[in-house]
């Protein structure tokens, strides 16, 4: 079965500049616990998600590989506003090393941190696609927020969503598919991957040619 | 990384008359499409999640062995009142040819159908899982209904969950995991398996020794 476990994509390699959901969620669906505020940047509870990136997995290389993968893929942030508000003083810094973009309502200066810069985007989630794109040179860009996300599921714009699994139920939060899509939404499953802290899921969207 | 691919249980297996909630879900949490009544079993579109089911997984053969697994741990089913009557015209019989217990808030008599019987309990959760352990003589017993399976989840009293990803998002219908908890539940990954219809997971819900 091991075919199946490691998920090379099953089409000729046409991948550049994809849009991409990456996010550790309880099994329950939440990627947040409650209380997101300055401070407590997962809310209540919700760091418990992270355990996997913090434990000792020499022997589980599958963890360590996959915390670094958006590392390699990413080209451009797009995050909400609220994100960058809580998330600021944590990263010290953009949330990846790359140009990001923060969807806001308020005009603002773009704030250059010592990786890359906030541009605030105050023209919508189009107008920040667009602005990624072109910043991240074919690279991919990863959307960080759930509320953000949902915007872009329901927009229709979402490739790739990379998932880890934590092997706990939070029973309450933010939860990563809330309010997203009026229909059903077919996926290709890209990869399955586990360790005993964590399950590595990839999923592609599944378009027609026209919207593809 | 094949170890972490086969989930074999990690403590000498003295496992017997374990609580299962065996589910396939969408990636975005539901267990059947919205509109869910007779006719209509899996709700509108939720039929959807059950293509694995009824897809030729001759390449695929752990599609196979995981659409049998629960039917040779089973020794006793509890369903909802809901589900037992959305559930019954499909059926045609019991769910499982096991004893079935049906939670209920009127009386009625035993319903012996080809396989087994329905027994219908209207003093409660704990009622039912005491009839559906003495029934199941050391079995497991599958929970049938998502609120049903809350219900259980609340209290405390599930053992393993047993889940097969399907790879869509449905966008609405009924969560499994909604309103479960005051607080984090945390799991034990058990298996993690692939094919490229469906994922399988399963956990066990972890416990001290005082309460499992």
């Amino acid at each position: 079965m091991d075919e199946f476990e490691v998920g090379a994509p099953r089409e000729p390699d046409t991948r550049h500049g994809r849009l991409l959901l990456a996010f550790t969620m309880s099994l329950d669906g939440f990627v947040a616990g409650p209380d997101v505020r300055a401070g407590q940047a997962m809310g209540q509870g919700g760091e418990r998600l992270h355990d996997w990136l913090f434990t000792d997995t020499s022997e589980c290389g599958v963890d360590a590989d996959m915390a670094q993968e958006v590392v390699g893929l990413v080209g451009a942030v797009i995050l909400g506003r609220r994100t960058f508000d809580v998330g600021l003083a944590h990263w010290g810094d953009t949330p990846y090393p790359v140009p990001s973009f923060v969807l806001t309502h308020q005009r603002r200066e773009p704030l250059v941190m010592r990786s890359a810069a906030f541009t605030f985007v105050d023209d919508g989630i189009l107008s920040a696609l667009h602005q990624a794109h072109r910043a991240a040179s074919g690279r991919d860009i990863v959307v960080m927020g759930a509320r953000t996300a949902q915007q872009y599921l329901r927009a229709g714009l979402v490739d790739d969503l990379i998932l880890q699994v934590a092997p706990v139920l939070l029973g309450s939060g933010s939860r990563l598919f809330d309010d997203i899509a009026p229909g059903p939404t077919e996926l290709r499953r890209e990869r399955v991957l586990g360790s005993p802290f964590v399950t590595h899921l990839k999923f592609s969207v599944t378009r027609d040619s026209s919207t593809g």
